[in-house]
C-alpha cells in the first residue's frame, strides 16, 4: 500500500509554523510498512487542495491530510476533498446536534460564561462531502473524515497534534492495516550516542555496515541533532520475530564498535540515563550552572519522578553568587577566574554540600556572543564530585550561544554518565 | 512569480526530522512577495525526484530544492534534476580542484589525522547536470545547483539549515528577486501577547478584524505556540512604505483591544521584554523554581547580556531545600505545603535575599503525572517579591508534563511582567 500525506494551511507554507504532523505521521506510517513516497503542504485555497489530493490519489492508494478542518472562513479541507471527488457538501445532523450539546455545555460551566451562543460559523464542522463517514474526535470539536473515491481512499484529520494523534491511532490506522491485507513489517532498533560527533560514529561502523548491511536490509541511518547522534537500524521482513532476527548481529556489532559513546536504546533519554544510573546506586544529585542558566536542571526534571534522585540546582548566574550561595574560594575565582576548571569543580562541591547531595555537578563556561575573562566563547568547564573524587572536563564548542548552550548541557550530563559507568560502586 | 519548495531525503519522509528548511524558506518567499503555493517532501529517490521537479515546474515558474546534495549514494538530487531536464551529469574540473584542495588542507589541519585521504565519493559533488551553474557554498563541501530549463529555473541547496541560509541569501535570492523584476512587496506585523488563549485574543479583535481588513489586505492571522498567542497583520503593497500604511490602522485598533496582553512587537521575546522592564527601573532578579526545574531560569538566559539583571536562581526541587535554601518557614510548608500560594511567596522572598537581588519570582506546582500533596496536576502558584510588594497568582493549567512545565514557565514571566508594567516605579 503506498500512501501520501498532504498537510493543508498557509501558516505551514509561510513557516509560521513547522509540519511536524508530517514528521509524526512519516514515522508512524514506516513503523506498519506503509509506503510514504511523497508528502505535500498546500495553501489554504479550495482550488489546489483539489489538485493536490487528485494529484497525491494518481500515485497513491490513499491520501492522508491534516489541517483545515476548523470552523473558521480559511477551514478549506472539507471544500477541496468534496471537489476532488466531484461530491457536494452536506450538513450531518448528528454532527451538529453534538456539536449544539458541546457548545451548551462550556456555556453552561466554560470559561467563556453563561449564556454563550457559538458563532454559527461552528457548525460548518459538521458539513461532510457526500459518502463520506465522520471519524470520531475524541478531544476536539471538529471530526475528521474518511472518504472513499473511485482513486482510492481519502482521509482528512484536524491539523492540533493532540487531537489529530487518537485519530490515527484510533480510526485511521486501523483501517489503512485492514485494507492493506498483511503488510511486511519494519522494525528499527535506534542505538543513542552522546559526546561524539556524526562523522566518527559513521567512521567507526563504516567498515560494519558495508559487511552486514550490503544489500539494504538492515539499513542503518545516522541521525545528529542536539549534540547527540542516533544510530538507527531498520529492517524489514514478513513478521516483527523475523525483522529482529535481521537486526541482532548489526546491533552487536554497532556496540562493540560504540562502546562508551553509547548510552541507551530506543525511546531512552541522556538525562533519563543519568537519573537511572544514579538511582541504581542509591545516590542523589544537586548541579550548578552559569553558562547553561538553569537548562541542565530542566532537562533532568523533563523526566517523571525524577525528584527521587534529583536533589535541586543553583543557578550561579552572578559570579558573586558562586561565593556567597556554593561557597566558591574567593582565591579561585580571583586566580582562575569564574570560568576556569578550578571553579566548575568548587561549584559541584558547593551545590553538593548545599543541598545535600552524594554527587555535584556544574557547568560554567562562556555561551556568547562575547568572551569573557578573556575566554573565548564556546569555552565549557564541567566540574564533578562523587563518591569517585573530583574531575573536571573542558571543551571548546563551536558554535553560537543557543547551540553552546544546549551542547553544554549533554557534554555535562554525558560527562556525569560516563563517571559513572566507569566508576561503578 | 510562483515557487514551489522540493525537500529531498528520507530522513524528512520517515519522520527522523522535521522539514524546518521549509518554514525558513516560506518565511523568506512569503517576505518578499515570491508567491509559494506548494511545498513538497520526496525520499531519496531519482525517479521520484525527477517526477516531482517536473510536476512542480508545471505548476510554478520556479522549484527550489533542499537535500540531497551530499557525498553518499543516498544523495541523489543531483541526478533526479538531470533526469528531470533530460540532460546528463558531469563533472565540473574546477569543482573537483577546490574539493581536492579542501580536503588535503583537512588532512593536514583537521581531526581526521594527517595523510588522510577523502574517500572518491566525495568528488559525486562535483557533479553537475549538463548547462547547470555552481552555487557557492561558504560554509560546507557541496556545491549549490541553478539550472534553467524549459519549465523554469531550478535551485538545488544543500540540506544542512548552517549551507542552506547563506547560499539562499546570497544567492538563489537575489536570481529569483532579478527575475520577478518588481514584485509586491509583503509587510508582516507581529503583535505578541502572553497570559491570554488564542480565542480570546481572537475574540477580541472579531471586530476589529472584519472593520478594517475586510478584503483580505491586511490579512490578519492568529498563531498559537508555546503557551502564547501571536497577531500577525501583513499587507502586499507596490513599496514597503504603502504597505506600512495599510498596517498601521489595524495595528493601532488591535493594540487597543488586546491592552496589557500585548507584550511586544516581532521578534520581541518575553523573557527580553521582562529583562528590559527590569533594566528600565535598574532593578535585578532571582527566581526560585520547583515545578519548572530550571526552565524559567533556562529562558531568561536565552538572551545575551542577561547578566546585567538576572542574578541567578535556585531549583529546589526536593522540598527539604526549600526550607534549607531558600529559609522557607517550615510552618509554611507544614500548614499550607510546598505546593501552595503561601510556599510561592516565601520562596520568592528567600531566593530574593539569597542571591541579593532586587525582585524574587517563584513558581511552584503539579507538572504530572501524578498529583502532589493531593493537589492536581497542572496546579500553579506564582509568587513575586519587589518593590510592588508580595504578589502571588495560582492557576491550573490542563495539559500533560511538558506542556504545563511550558506554560508554567509563560504564565510566572507573565505574571511578573504584568506587575513590573502596572507597577511604574
Amino acid at each position: 500500500m503506498r500512501a501520501e500525506l498532504l498537510a493543508v494551511g498557509d501558516e505551514l507554507l509561510f513557516g509560521d509554523i513547522v509540519n511536524g504532523n508530517a514528521a509524526w505521521l512519516g514515522r508512524q506510517l514506516a513503523d506498519v510498512g506503509v509506503e510514504l513516497t511523497t508528502s505535500t503542504v498546500v495553501g489554504d485555497n479550495v482550488e489546489m487542495i483539489a489538485a493536490r489530493v487528485r494529484e497525491a490519489l494518481g500515485r497513491a492508494d490513499t491520501v492522508i491530510l491534516t489541517g483545515g478542518l476548523g470552523p473558521t472562513q480559511d477551514d478549506l479541507t472539507r471544500e477541496g476533498i468534496a471537489l476532488a471527488a466531484g461530491v457536494a457538501l452536506r450538513r450531518d445532523p448528528f454532527l451538529e446536534a453534538a456539536l449544539r450539546r458541546r457548545f451548551q455545555a462550556l456555556g453552561r460551566q466554560g470559561p467563556v460564561g453563561a449564556g454563550f451562543e457559538a458563532p454559527e460559523m461552528n457548525y460548518r464542522q459538521a458539513d461532510l462531502p457526500g459518502g463520506a463517514e465522520p471519524l470520531p474526535n475524541e478531544v476536539g470539536t471538529a471530526p475528521g473524515i474518511r472518504l472513499e473515491t473511485a482513486g482510492g481512499v481519502v482521509y482528512a484529520m484536524p491539523g492540533v497534534p493532540g487531537e489529530m494523534y487518537p485519530m490515527f491511532t484510533g480510526s485511521v490506522l486501523p483501517d489503512l492495516l485492514r485494507r492493506a491485507g498483511e503488510p511486511a513489517v519494519v522494525v528499527h532498533r535506534v542505538l543513542r550516542t552522546a559526546g561524539v560527533w556524526e562523522s566518527v560514529v559513521a567512521q567507526a561502523l563504516a567498515g560494519e555496515v558495508d559487511r552486514l548491511a550490503p544489500v539494504g536490509n538492515p539499513m542503518i541511518a545516522f541521525l545528529a541533532s542536539g549534540g547527540q547522534t542516533r544510530v538507527r537500524i531498520s529492517a524489514r521482513a514478513g513478521d516483527r520475530a523475523e525483522a529482529r532476527r535481521l537486526i541482532e548481529p548489526v546491533e552487536e556489532a554497532a556496540r562493540a564498535a560504540l562502546g562508551i559513546a553509547l548510552y541507551g536504546v530506543d525511546d531512552d533519554t541522556l538525562e533519563g540515563t543519568v537519573l537511572r544510573l544514579l538511582a541504581e546506586r542509591g545516590e542523589t544529585l544537586a548541579v550548578a550552572e552559569s553558562m547553561t542558566g538553569g537548562l541542565v536542571a530542566g532537562r533532568l526534571t523533563d523526566v517523571a519522578g525524577a525528584s527521587a534522585v534529583f536533589r535541586g540546582g543553583v543557578v550561579s548566574y552572578a559570579t558573586e553568587a558562586k561565593e556567597s550561595v556554593l561557597g566558591v574560594d574567593p582565591d579561585v575565582l580571583a586566580t582562575s577566574g569564574a570560568v576556569s576548571p578550578e571553579a566548575a569543580a568548587a561549584m559541584a562541591a558547593g551545590v553538593r554540600d548545599l543541598l545535600g547531595a552524594t554527587n555535584g555537578l556544574a557547568v560554567t563556561g562562556v555561551a556568547g556572543p562575547d568572551e569573557q575573562e578573556s575566554k573565548p566563547v564556546g569555552t565549557v568547564h564541567i566540574g564533578m564530585v562523587g563518591a569517585f573524587g573530583t574531575l573536571t572536563r573542558s571543551l571548546r564548542l563551536p558554535g553560537d550561544r543557543r547551540t553552546n548552550r544546549i551542547y553544554a548541557v549533554v557534554q555535562a550530563l554525558d560527562a556525569l554518565r560516563r563517571t559513572l559507568s566507569v566508576h561503578t560502586c
